[in-house]
C-alpha cells in the first residue's frame, strides 16, 4: 500500500480526499450513550459485537462505558482485538481446524477468550488444543433459535453437547450462544418481537433441561441491534451482543422502531465521496462504487439530499439520479450512508473520525480483512 | 493486522487455512497464453486492466508476455503499481480534486502515466497540476459509447474537449477512451457483438471529426473480457483493456462464448473455505461469507461439486444446500468460484499461489483498498 492517505488529523473535512470512511464522533458517542441509557435498570450485561467495527479503539471505548468485553466472529479478529488491548473476547462462532485452534488456545493465555461449539468432534479438538497450551477454554453451546445457520437444536442435542464439554478436562461449559440473526431485519416491530419470543421459548426449554441434569448454565448470550431490548426483557438472556447500533446503516434504518423501546440510533458512519463526472443533467457519477460501499443489503443512500438517489454501483463508480436536484458539480463532495455497515467497514484500513467538520482522529481498523 | 497468516510458501494446499484467496497458477498461466494466442495476427495492443488484480506481480507478468502496460481506475492504485515496478499506467478514468491531481502529476515524473477526462474544468485543473510539477500529462477524452456512466457524448462534444486538451501547455491529447462496460455481461454473443458495433460507429464518427479538425488521435482504447475480439477486429480500436480473463469469475462464466471467437478462459481464482458446521443433513455452513467473497454479481459457486449450491451469504458464513450430496463433514475444505472477481480480490491482502497442490508463491495485493 502506498503512502498516499486520504486524511490527516487536523484537516477540515472539506479537504479530506475520497472515497474514505468517515465516523461522525458526536453521533457515534450519542449512539453509545443511547444504548447505555436504554439498558438502565435492566439486569443484562452488554458485550457489543466487534465484527461491525473491527477496531480496538472502539472496543475499548465500549468497555470504558460499561461493556464486559466484546464478541467477534473469527480467531484472527480476536487476535487483532487482544493485540489492541481488549482483554475479554467471546468468539460468538464455531472455530474449526488445527491452525485456528492452536491460535485460539495461545490467545487464551493472553486474554479471557471464549468460543462456541455445535459439534462433538470439534469439542474434542478444542480440548486437545487447550491441553497442548495448558489452558482452560470457556466453550458455549450454540443453539439454533431460528436463524437456520449454525448451532445444534435446542433441548436434548444442546444438553448432550454441554455434557461433552463439561466432561472435557481442559474445557469449561460457559453457557449458551442463542443469536436470532434472522430476526434483526424483520421490518415490523411485532415480527421481531414474535421471533424473539420463539427464540426465548427455545432457550428456556434448554436451560430447564440443563438445570434438571445438574449442569450449571451461567449465561445465555445473544441479540442484535434490531431486537436487543426484547432479549434484555426476557429474564432468560444474561448478556446481549448488539453491534450495528454504533453506526446505524441504511438497511437497519428501514426497520420500524416506534414502540420497540429501542432508541433511534443516528447514522454516524459515512462514505465520503466526490462527484467525478456530470455527463447529463439528470446523472452525476461519484467516485465510490462496490469497492467503497458494500451493496449486499442494497445501495448506499445519499445523506442530507432529499430526492437524490444512488441507483447503481460498479466497481469504482456510483450513479446518482438527481431527480431535478441542483448542485452536484464535478468536485463537490458528499456523504453516503452505507447499505450495510459491517462489510463496508471491512473495505477500509482506517476510520477518519470527524467532529464539527474537522478530523480529530484516525482509528486503524486493525481487524480489516481478518477473516480466518 | 496480526501476524497470523493463512498460508506459507511450501505448504500443501490441504494445510492452507481458510478463508483465503487461491490462485491456481497453471490455470492462470493458460489464461494469459490463451489471450495472447487469440490476438495473434491482430494489429491491436494489449493493456490489461489491473483493477481486477491490483497486484504488480501480475502486471509485470502481463507486460513480460507482451502487454504495453496496464490500466487502472484510481491514482492510489496507479501509485501502488508504479511502486511495484510497472512503468506504463493508463488511469482509464477521470481523476478529480487537487490532492489526487498532485499525486498524479508527481507520479508522472516516475513512470509513463496517462489519464482520462470528460470535463473542461477538470482539464484546466490537470494542466495546472502538470505545470506545477513540470510534467506533460497524456490525457484521453473519455466518450460514452453506451455504458451511460462517465464520458462526454461522441462527436462534437468530444472534439471540443480534445481541442481544449491540445491547447493546454502541459497536456497532450493522447486519444479516446471508449469502453462499453454495459456490453461485457450481455449473455448472448450476438447482443455483445451488436453493442460493440454501435460503440464502434460512435468512435468512428468521433475520429472522423477529429481528423477533419486536424487533431491527431493516436489511439482509441477500451474493451473488456466479454467483447475484446470485436473491438480488436474493428480497425478502430488500437488498444484493448481486458481484465477478468486472467481469473474468469462465476458471473462471466454465465456468458455464452461459443462463436464469439473469444477463448474459454478457465477459473483460476478461488476462495478456499472450510465446512464449519453441519447443522442438518441438507445444510452445510462454510466459513466464507460476504467478507470473503463479494456477492454483488451473485453468490459464489462451489467448484467441482455437481448439485451443491451456495445459497446464502451472511457476513462470515455461507450456507450450502447439499441437494443430497455426500461428504461435507466439519473440517472439510473446498473451493468457491467468486461471483465477481474484482471486488473479491479487493478483500484480500495476498494471493496464495498454488501449483499441483502446493503453495508456490504468495503475491501481495498491494493496491487492495486503494480506492482514492
Amino acid at each position: 500500500m502506498s503512502a498516499y492517505r486520504p486524511a490527516d488529523i487536523g484537516m477540515p473535512l472539506a479537504e479530506v480526499d475520497t472515497p474514505c470512511l468517515i465516523l461522525d464522533l458526536d453521533a457515534f458517542e450519542r449512539n453509545l450513550d443511547r444504548l447505555k441509557e436504554s439498558l438502565a435498570g435492566k439486569s443484562v450485561l452488554l458485550r457489543p459485537h466487534a465484527k461491525s467495527h473491527k477496531c480496538p479503539q472502539i472496543a475499548l471505548r465500549q468497555i470504558a462505558l460499561g461493556a464486559v468485553g466484546v464478541c467477534c466472529q473469527k480467531v484472527s479478529e480476536a487476535q487483532a482485538l487482544v493485540e489492541g488491548g481488549v482483554n475479554d473476547v467471546l468468539i460468538a462462532n464455531e472455530v474449526v481446524g488445527a491452525p485456528k485452534l492452536k491460535h485460539l488456545a495461545a490467545l487464551a493465555k493472553q486474554a479471557r477468550v471464549a468460543v462456541c461449539a455445535d459439534d462433538a468432534g470439534n469439542v474434542a479438538a478444542l480440548d486437545a488444543a487447550a491441553r497442548e497450551f495448558g489452558v482452560t477454554l470457556d466453550v458455549l453451546v450454540e443453539i439454533d433459535v431460528g436463524a437456520n445457520r449454525c448451532g445444534v437444536e435446542p433441548g436434548e442435542p444442546a444438553l448432550q453437547l454441554a455434557r461433552k464439554i463439561a466432561a472435557c478436562k481442559n474445557l469449561r461449559f460457559a453457557g449458551l450462544q442463542a443469536y436470532q440473526g434472522a430476526a434483526q431485519h424483520l421490518r415490523k416491530v411485532e415480527e421481531r418481537r414474535t421471533a424473539i419470543e420463539a427464540a426465548v421459548a427455545k432457550v428456556k426449554g434448554t436451560t430447564t433441561l440443563l438445570a434438571a441434569a445438574g449442569i450449571t448454565c451461567e449465561k445465555v448470550t445473544g441479540a442484535g441491534t434490531g431486537t436487543y431490548l426484547f432479549e434484555a426483557a426476557s429474564a432468560v438472556y444474561q448478556e446481549i451482543q448488539p453491534g450495528s447500533y454504533i453506526f446505524m446503516d441504511a438497511d437497519y434504518a428501514r426497520n420500524e422502531w416506534t414502540e420497540s423501546g429501542i432508541p433511534r440510533f443516528e447514522h454516524s458512519l459515512f462514505v465520503w465521496t466526490t462527484v467525478m463526472s456530470r455527463p447529463s443533467p439528470e446523472r452525476a457519477i461519484v467516485d465510490a462504487g462496490l469497492k467503497a460501499s458494500s451493496v449486499d443489503s442494497g445501495m448506499p443512500r445519499v445523506a442530507d439530499a432529499d430526492g437524490v438517489e444512488y441507483v447503481k454501483a460498479s466497481d469504482e463508480h456510483g450513479v446518482l439520479r438527481l431527480n431535478g436536484a441542483a448542485g452536484y458539480a464535478v468536485g463537490d463532495k458528499l456523504k453516503l450512508i452505507p447499505g450495510h455497515c459491517d462489510p463496508t467497514v471491512n473495505l477500509y484500513d482506517d476510520y477518519v473520525c470527524v467532529r464539527n467538520g474537522w478530523v480529530e482522529a484516525i482509528w486503524p481498523i486493525t481487524a480489516r480483512g481478518a477473516v480466518w
